[in-house]
């Protein structure tokens, strides 16, 4: 345990050229603290990287079973995926079978992620849809509990409607605190991100890891949506990406999940511990890189991906290797 | 005159949500510290932020005269562009005047900035070359001066070529310090960044802008780099950006240029300063608000542009205003 940040750095030759600082905490589900750097009683706003609690409430309401999804959908509905092909099909799919449509996601439209989605789209004459957002997948999530327990689909982004008030519900729960008196913004994708203290946040996250606890629905939808991470691990996020990539390799060792700004979270269900990031910049590129190294910290990291993942190469525009991402020696580096 | 850092806010809702720390200087060409804000000594890579010092040598050289070059040009060797259809074309149509081809450019290709020239070039089958390049413009001037002083146009970019020594001793003249002793990192455009201390780029800035001090080569090509800047500010970056909006808005009074990883310079040949910026996390959304703010602070920043470039919105994907950036009250918010 220790009070210094998290501090990762880019080198460009000799130089360390920038630098990124964040907070982080590991806790179990009772709240003990195990590891902690920088103030994680500091408040962030979460964003996606508590997608895995936001699906708890749609795991829990039975729209799984009713609808006959599997661990692509619940998957998804923790996911910011890439808009790739599969994202956004069976996105579509899911929403037929609801007896929905893309019209009823109210979460937008933006340019999918790859740059080879956006050729593919312009050479079709085709233009994104909603699908493509990176949050359809929990859109549709929320949009199957409100189907399925009977509530208006219209409005379900909206602070009081029944579809958010029970995610704060969730959230209390497995946080230890009241999250209906977290004061709130507005995500990206139109649903309210709560205002929630780090250490209470990677404490939500130890409970979806050990949820031993929680009420039996908190711990039976909590193991469903661990194991669906780790099956599904391409519907998390897509080709190349960090979650994917780490949730296909440590099946029942860790579930992580990005945010944005800068914010990681992960479960570890082995360890019975849950993990929460904060780079105070926002800096997506290092956040990576601090979740790598507490999982390299806490001895659950690959071997193998160690080097790419801990020390990330800067490569210039022909492909020179000119410097490196790394964690910072006063960190644990 | 002050030690506190630059900060930046990015607020959500009532949350800061993100925030940028960096360090800024504000120094006269006899190296007089005006303002200062954090460690101003502190080593930084300008990358392409000293482009203009960069071109200077290509001025002096003669190359503009000998080959009917005019202010598009030198603009362009000062500039990171957005590889738009007139980036593009001017590039190539200097090039072919100095004999030489985009096979000569030892830059690199990347994709272009924007969105639309990436899908209209997908649309007409085509791909990027070299000329689209942010870099390519500079890269140019280096070609004309070797040309038009005999040098091998080979290895332009390595560090022990003419083209880049002459780099150095410039950076030399003005920074008030031996360039030649600093250590450096390789660019993303492959050509030596050198490690400047913040306080030394700050008085070369200063040197451009008051160079009353100088021999009258530099001082003469100093007076046609700042005209350039500000009669093509189209060609500095490109649609939309913040150093063609601000080379536009000042002519005469300012003419600043952004690098890569967070860096900014600037100079106010007006009141004889010269500024440089450094986000350590490399952010360019805060580095903007920093180089605003430090205009208005020093009564340039035009009164119309005020509440956009120093407090810009933060939106979500279907348009709705959720937050802003600006500078934190501790720094000069």
């Amino acid at each position: 345990m220790s009070g210094l940040p998290v501090v990762i750095e880019v080198t460009r030759g000799p130089v360390v050229e920038s630098r990124h600082e964040g907070i982080a905490a590991v806790v179990r589900s009772d709240g003990t603290v195990v590891d902690s750097w920088g103030d994680i009683d500091a408040v962030v706003l979460p964003r996606s990287a508590n997608k895995p609690i936001q699906a708890m409430a749609f795991v829990e309401s039975g729209a799984v079973e009713r609808f006959g999804l599997g661990n692509e959908h619940i998957s998804l509905a923790c996911a910011s995926h890439s808009g790739e092909k599969r994202h956004v099909e069976t996105v579509r799919a899911w929403l037929k079978t609801i007896g929905l449509g893309e019209d009823d996601l109210e979460c937008g439209t933006h340019a999918p992620r790859l740059q080879s989605t956006i050729e593919e789209l312009v050479r079709e004459g085709r233009t994104p849809t909603p699908a493509f957002n990176n949050c359809s997948g929990k859109h549709s999530g929320f949009l199957s509990t409100a189907v399925q327990l009977g509530e208006p689909t219209r409005g379900y982004i909206r602070y009081d409607h029944p579809v958010q008030r029970r995610l704060r519900d969730v959230m209390t729960d497995l946080c230890g605190a009241d999250a209906h008196a977290f004061p709130y913004g507005t995500d990206g994708c139109g649903i309210p991100t709560l205002a929630t203290p780090l250490r209470s946040l990677a404490r939500a996250m130890a409970s979806m890891a050990d949820p031993s606890h929680l009420a039996s629905r908190h711990a039976d939808a909590a193991a469903r949506i661990r194991a669906a991470m780790n099956a599904e691990p391409f519907m998390m996020a897509g080709t190349g990406r960090f979650c994917t990539r780490i949730n296909a390799a440590l099946p029942g060792i860790a579930q992580v999940k990005t945010g944005a700004e800068g914010v990681f979270c992960g479960m570890l269900p082995t360890l019975g511990l849950g993990v929460a990031i904060k780079m105070w910049d926002g800096a997506a590129r290092a956040a990576e890189i601090a979740m790598a190294t507490v999982l390299s910290h806490l001895g659950v990291l690959p071997p193998d991906q160690r080097d790419e993942l801990l020390h990330p190469p800067v490569r210039n525009v022909v492909g020179l290797l000119v410097g490196e991402m790394r964690p910072a020696r006063t960190w644990l580096g």
